[in-house]
């Protein structure tokens, strides 16, 4: 992982770590791979300085590392970093996040 | 429901849960599925901190846990937490709130 | 008509009832349904608080209930409130308003 | 005319009275309505408040009642108040005015 | 041409008349209409009072009554004034003025 | 050259002459013009006052006369001035500029 | 390289020199040139001076030469200085960077 705390994603953009997918089903039955859900909760693994605004002073994210996020269906960007295969999201694309219990 | 406290939704984005459609009508008459109309109103289940503005200063919401709103017929994003099926919208989506009477 | 003054539209948004369709001609000859033109003219029943600008304040409506608008002729969102058919647009589609004489 | 002072367009839209069409050429021949240009000419009936600027202030007109103006080929909006065909257009689509001499 | 002092353009919008197009080559040869290249330098014969910024404050034009400026080969509006062909550019979409020498 | 000192783009806009294209190879083989490549680079001759900011304000250019520039491969706007072909950019299209060593 | 140090990018443009090609793989096996990746690793080379806010001042980039950047799969423009293949990239275009260990 240590990897992630070299990567610095620029502005507001949010790196984030997918959860693994579900493989089997509550009562035991194991999912084949095409049946498994896209998984969209994740784990952020590294944050951006934040974005800018209209006078270009920087505006500090909403989230930071160790956050576990709901991620939209659609979008973010695929990277492979140390041959890791995580994804970039900008931070308003974020849906929400699960505060820690 | 209290999964929901657990879950934040990211900026101006509001999570609602519509309320349970029609199943007989006035008469007593029992409505099958398909001829249910969708159900636009629902219910506040959780907030985020609000949208920015230009600044990138945070504009609080305004609605809160609990209201009763009135939902587009479109758009929103449906998100599945601890299996229950609920809805993400904008703020400024929401086309408008019941007065708790 | 209570029913709407439990219903705030969000933001910029304003609730209208529209007036009867003519039903006669001047000359007093019936109008049948399909050839009644679209009835453009409206009362306000609900207003928003009022857009937001820029900084995210609150710029309060220009109309106000009990107004006589103008509508365009396409645009706004049909909505059934207490089985009664209303339309919310927002503030900036209106064309204009009658002055009470 | 004066269902026109009853009438208030909203924020910076101005109504307009298109002249009457050119029916005789110079020479005094008859010109077919088809054959009549579009009269592109107006006078200003009637003006809202004024636009909004990005804090939501309004921005003062820079037409008045009586102004005789050059409309624009194309846009504008068709209303018809006390059964009298007159035009709605944004300000900024106006094309100019012709100074009273 | 003092029919063009009495029309005034509004806000950012400049009245311009084109130059006559060449229809001799250096040579003398005479150039037939349709051979005749658009003619793209023009004189301003009137202008508005200039464009509005974000705040509604109205931003004095760069050009004058007077000079002689490039156009684009596309774009403005042409309008007839007692009889004459003019064009109206955005202040914008004017290329450069040419220095008086 | 003298022309362009009488031509003055407007606002953002800069005046730039392409330097000649390659005719012939470090070799010293003769290139047919087809497969001589689009010229990028070329020269400042003429610059605008500069573009205008949010409030109206004018913004100086970053760029000067006699600066060698990098050009996109498309965008620009063809001129002729004084029988010259010469092409106007805006200065943020232009891609950068060689320091004169 | 000193070629790059007289090139200077526009604005928020920033230039990067793409790292060679993986043409072994980790087992030492030979990469077909068709079958290499695309490279988006890249150093930067040299950059602007930053793009501009609203009111036209300029925000100091955040990324300097010699910087690590991950690039997106798509976008940037290829230049040529000197013979060398190079891109260029908007600042907000670049994904992250990597913390020099």
């Amino acid at each position: 992982m240590s990897a992630f705390k070299k990567f610095l994603p620029m502005f507001d953009r949010v790196l984030v770590q997918r959860f693994a997918a579900e493989t089997k089903t509550k009562g035991g039955v194991l999912i084949p791979e095409k049946a498994q859900s896209k998984v969209l909760s994740a784990k952020v693994v590294a944050i951006g300085t934040g974005g800018r605004n209209e006078k270009g002073d920087t505006v500090p994210p909403q989230v930071k590392v160790g956050d576990k996020v709901l991620l939209p269906e659609f979008g973010g960007t695929k990277v492979v970093i140390d041959d890791e295969e995580l994804h970039l999201f900008r931070e308003s694309d974020i849906l929400g996040k699960f505060e820690s219990s």
